[in-house]
């Protein structure tokens, strides 16, 4: 994909050896000019040094850069932890020539081990040498852990006559799961706006797009979403609600784009399941049995055994303490109904749910028959290899 | 194990072809005489029809008779599903010389499937001609699905001088969760004991036991647990609390077996883990806190892989709702301390816990230091032959 950078953001990534590996770990991606920030983080109370960092550096309303490495998490680390948080925005302050309260760091990795601050003091000249536009690829690499591929989504608008690009950059593959703003995003624009009705769009558009993810059921410690703003496209800044309805969508566009290249990143996933509940008493009861469908280990790994085995589905529904019917609850396939009035459609629509769910990506359609209430989750399915892959992480 | 079977008992199985295998798939369990019942069923609000049959049944405080198949689950089958169990109580009833009213049905196996009613009809009398008080060992097998090994467990008490024997019989080794009287458990005692007692003594014991296992975070549509009581023991019938001290002890003691049992030969289980929480505010918390790391896939994992991945779980209890200074916290692998005040031990100790992790059985003890609330759950790890069982099962 050839980028289309907003203007007045560079980037750059370099190999730090940060865990003693020789891969892209370490990134920069900087604003020529303060940008506004708006972010949102972990709801885990145990939030990586690097979230308590910038959760108050976000609070400014103002920055210039973002430090980021992979292979150790700076979580559990205490003190010294935090410590080395401000020592490499420093440091990365320093290179770019502007103040530390303007350089926000994130971390993705391991939990509990400690930062070598050498991998990071050894390579900050060469990372600012060559900050260049096309540096964003780089920066998508090194952020990956466990992902197989970088994640990267584009969008150009018009605000007002004037051309503004959003760009997003995400990492993601395991611990994955609803509620959270998940694993580390960072989206740039040239767009202006206000602080708060930044921080406001960001808000409700994470709820619709890695609000709605799950891949483990697990959440991280360094969660985080970092937009920046540099207000270089010169389009008459946006504060009011209505008139960035069309950033609004385009910044949503690019979370939703992200949030489902992770799900379809997930640690071992073959398949991309789309949970989309309808007919409940209420979109909250809807979200509730969406979820919980959504993260049933029996439902997941039916999937990857191509087994249309909607007898968990409904099993994990009852469980999920949303309120319906059993005897009413149809279950579908794409176009194929396995399940009315909660008992088996007869003929032989099980066995064409069944090559239907030969395709890496399908449409799970419930109808609780109990309202109006709807809501959509974005799930893999639990293979091998997400098993391999986490009994083996760190050895 | 030398089965030491309660008075006026007896038992047997047979392979009755359900779903068209040649095992043993349908048991019948009898008291010569009627029995004082107790029973506690799944909270899931998706019901298999024996499950709707038995609770209406057990409110009538008492039975003679237990016919269980496996293979088939007879959930999500509707009005036809329940006019099944009707005739296979009646059938048995029939061999067995007592009203339907006085026969209770359990079935375990695929959900959504119907039962083949010949299977029952065709077997009904070779089932009734064998019954006999070493008939046990071979219902405990028919009730087998994923299960590897048959789980019983017995003891024997002295009631005001009288012996009193109870014996238990258990099923269970995939969707298994907490909060639910988790999958099938059949127990039989020749104590005199009042049907309102019995019942709140089975609750009780219930919560302590099955409600306190995991394996995958999934409840089932059958989940039942059924006491029968004869009273062929000759105690005074115990009426009041304090005087049903030892059988209640005895009862807990075949309830915690068995459910240990299940976690044990949890669908592809290589380990066993105790999660021992102490230090929280209050027991609530810390039984959310012990349930959300025992449900952890990505600490799951971590034990199968021997990992001592403390991480991991100091993520889990994040984000469990329970209320704790992450800086406070003390997790160790039996006698290996690996994280003190929330940050990694210095020196071996995760050398030395990965080699404690080798063993088939492990606590796991978590002080969150906020107060003196306590909690334990037991759990299994995630392996590869989970995935492997839950992709193939209908297969």
């Amino acid at each position: 994909m050839s980028l289309d950078i907003p203007k007045g953001f560079s980037a750059n990534a370099v190999r730090a050896g940060i865990r003693g590996r020789n891969r892209l770990d370490l990134g920069l991606i900087v604003s020529d000019t303060p940008a506004v920030v708006a972010g949102v983080f972990t709801r885990n109370i145990v939030k990586a040094a690097p979230v308590v960092y910038d959760r108050d550096l976000v609070k400014s309303g103002r920055a210039r850069a973002i430090l980021v490495n992979s292979g150790i998490a700076n979580a559990c680390t205490g003190a010294a932890g935090m410590e080395q948080v401000r020592t490499c925005a420093a440091m990365a302050a320093d290179v770019v020539g502007t103040d530390a309260a303007e350089v926000l760091v994130a971390s993705t990795g391991v939990i509990g081990e400690s930062l070598d601050i050498s991998c990071f003091s050894n390579h900050m000249d060469e990372l600012a040498a060559g900050l260049a536009p096309e540096g964003f690829d780089l920066v998508s690499r090194a952020m990956m852990t466990t992902d197989t591929v970088p994640k990267v989504s584009q969008r150009r608008i018009l605000v007002n006559g004037c051309e503004v690009r959003v760009l997003g950059l995400a990492k993601g593959a395991g611990m994955i799961h609803p509620d959270m703003a998940t694993m580390l995003a960072f989206i740039v624009t040239d767009a202006a706006i206000a602080p708060a009705l930044l921080q406001q769009i960001l808000r409700n558009k994470v709820d619709t797009s890695f609000n709605r993810i799950t891949i483990d059921g697990d959440t991280s410690t360094n969660d985080t979403v970092l937009v920046l703003a540099n207000g270089r496209a010169a389009n008459p800044e946006l504060r009011h609600g209505e008139k960035a309805a069309g950033f609004a969508a385009a910044l949503g566009e690019v979370l939703e784009d992200l949030a489902l290249m992770i799900v379809r990143d997930g640690e071992g996933a073959t398949k991309m399941i789309h949970v989309r509940v309808n007919g409940a008493v209420d979109d909250l009861d809807a979200a509730r049995a969406a979820m919980v469908v959504a993260t049933s280990s029996l439902v997941k790994t039916a999937f990857f055994g191509a087994d249309a085995n909607w007898g968990r589905i409904l099993a994990a529904l009852g469980r999920s303490g949303a309120r319906f019917d059993p005897e009413k609850v149809t279950i579908s396939f794409g176009d194929v109904t396995l399940v009315e009035n909660g008992t088996a459609v007869d003929g032989d629509a099980e066995a064409r749910a069944t090559r239907l769910l030969q395709v890496r990506e399908i449409d799970l359609f419930i109808d609780l028959a109990a309202g109006a209430g709807a809501a959509v989750y974005h799930t893999s399915d639990l293979s091998l290899d997400y098993v391999k892959i986490n009994a083996d992480y760190r050895t």
